[in-house]
């Protein structure tokens, strides 16, 4: 079941990111979030994350993939690790594996640590 | 009390690695536990990642830092966000951030998911 939110979650980040609503993407963080993105600073709350994210889409992102290969949950903590796959306007495709710690506040399940890396 | 924990283990890390004990490394993860370096392949299971601490090791590591930042928990399961040091034999640091997901197996907090980047 916990499995099952946080995949519902990422399919609304996917929607929300392809359809270049950065605000809806931070409101599926926790307030106090951090982004821990390869090559650059620790991003810290919504409003720094919708603007992290708002800079990812101007690069410009023709499709992203969050592919799940686990879940694991104890109370209200979850720890999630995935694939993610970027493919940008000029066809170049990034992927990486990523770590989302996802917390469950009033009955809905929140990314709250989210870092990534790249195998290349 | 995770914490605590936690910092312990963290510890231990640090002093098997700096004496070059891949092995004693690797026993501080679950069986099943997960390295996800940036830059390789996901190593998984105590004998690859005793591996993988090795090469590292071999490679020439003058000192080594791991400095919490926070820990959250539920049950058995922690999430640690820190910071990461690395002064290798020419002198030159590398810095990161990671995330681990430890696992309290028997009583013991042990490192599960393990997973880092760079801010350059």
């Amino acid at each position: 079941m916990t499995r099952a939110a946080i995949e519902s979650g990422n399919r609304a980040f996917i929607a929300a990111f392809l359809r270049g609503d950065a605000r809806a993407v931070a409101d599926l963080y926790t307030e106090d979030a951090q982004v821990i993105p390869p090559g650059g600073e620790v991003t810290s709350g919504r409003p720094a994350i919708a603007t992290f994210w708002r800079t990812v889409m101007d690069a410009g992102v023709d499709d992203l993939t969050l592919d799940t290969t686990e879940v694991e949950s104890a109370g209200d903590l979850a720890c999630e690790v995935g694939a993610v796959r970027v493919v940008g306007k000029n066809g170049q495709v990034t992927a990486g594996r990523y770590v989302v710690v996802w917390k469950r506040q009033n009955g809905h399940w929140k990314l709250h640590r989210d870092i990534w890396n790249s195998a290349q």
